[in-house]
């Protein structure tokens, strides 16, 4: 599949190489066709590994993933051209996080909204899909680097179809486990994943890591399930 | 001890009750005298349980609970009298939420503040302890109900001693495992315990139940512990 992906950073890029291993075509995408980050990457793999804009990122993606930094994602977006995000699955797993004023950082956005929806909102005609953002990035696509494989990937967005195709992703070319995939619902559950991450940051500066995962336990006798 | 609770609600009254049973004093402060839900609360135990207003409560604790909604916790405080605070461990239970506009609920303040840091702000001379406020009103003293009470209970707190106390009451008190209660630090972590509470609701509307618990897992060889 051709799998464009705005951002090259860190998450774009181990993202990036892990759909290339597995046999895709990627393109990283950034504000500048030449970034050095995007060079480098796509340079690091012998073959479907490209480089370019974010509009020619976004235009040559079947899938999509938004992987720039969340305060400035929505601009990036526009950037890239809202017509090429029509129709097609967009997997956020960015956080609008603001680390100016020192730690804990401030979410740019939350409460009320999230970025999940602001780029819901921006983009109509595509199907977004929150994922991944609690996670660190090396555990994104090494789950099983936390002992037990049994903490959780969160999603949620609007459309069920493009829920699949993602938790499909997660399990079969990530290493998620079925049973820890947790959907939430609708794309405003973006809200309560986005504002996980102060609690995240809080356990990883106690922790002396940021290599955890949540589990949730239920009552004994659980009435409902996950 | 004597135990001062402000609030007559369901989390003051099941707070009191195990208090008292452990053979504390207790009174349970509300703004009139004489609220419905105090006394009824009061005539269900034999003895040591009292009833009064906000500043009997305060005034009468030698440790103090802040139970009442967090949407009016800071009104609550001041109309207590904050002189019958001073020296004194205040711990803080409440979510600041605002249902008004449906659900997921809003937080009245979060993301540059809490309710946790406000009411430290209002009561420079007390000693203001974060904790359970994660925890549904059913586990706060059970949490043995949830299966294996390995999940977790945070507080947070800007004074070594009071946090101590704190976790020794819900040690010794409440029934809760040394090694699943996590001090994240000062006051300021309230910001992420209460950020937490849209993650909570979100995954007590998927999983059919509030009775869940956090359990958190980190890397397979961890450098940091709990």
């Amino acid at each position: 599949m051709r799998i464009g992906i705005l951002g090259s950073g860190i998450v774009a890029a181990a993202i990036g190489s892990r759909l290339v291993e597995n046999g895709h075509e990627v393109m990283l995408g950034s504000r500048s066709e030449k970034n050095g980050k995007g060079v480098d990457w796509a340079g690091q793999h012998k073959i479907n590994s490209y480089y370019g804009t974010f509009g020619k990122a976004a235009a040559f993606g079947e899938l999509l993933w938004n992987c720039t930094a969340g305060a400035h994602s929505l601009d990036c977006i526009q950037n890239a051209g809202i017509e090429n995000f029509s129709g097609k699955v967009l997997i956020d797993v960015a956080n609008p996080l603001d680390f100016s004023g020192g730690m804990p950082p401030r979410l740019t956005v939350c409460n009320t909204t999230s970025l999940g929806e602001e780029i819901q909102q921006l983009l109509p005609d595509a199907h977004v899909v929150k994922a991944l953002n609690t996670i660190n990035v090396e555990l994104m696509c090494n789950p099983t680097m936390v002992e037990g494989n049994d903490h959780i990937a969160l999603i949620c967005g609007d459309e069920g179809r493009s829920k699949e195709r993602v938790s499909q992703l997660l399990l079969n070319e990530f290493g998620w486990k079925a049973e820890t995939i947790v959907d939430l619902g609708g794309i405003v559950h973006s809200r309560s994943m986005e504002m996980l991450i102060p609690f995240l940051i809080s356990i990883a500066l106690k922790n002396g890591t940021y290599l955890n995962g949540i589990k949730i336990v239920s009552l004994l006798h659980a009435y409902g399930s996950m």
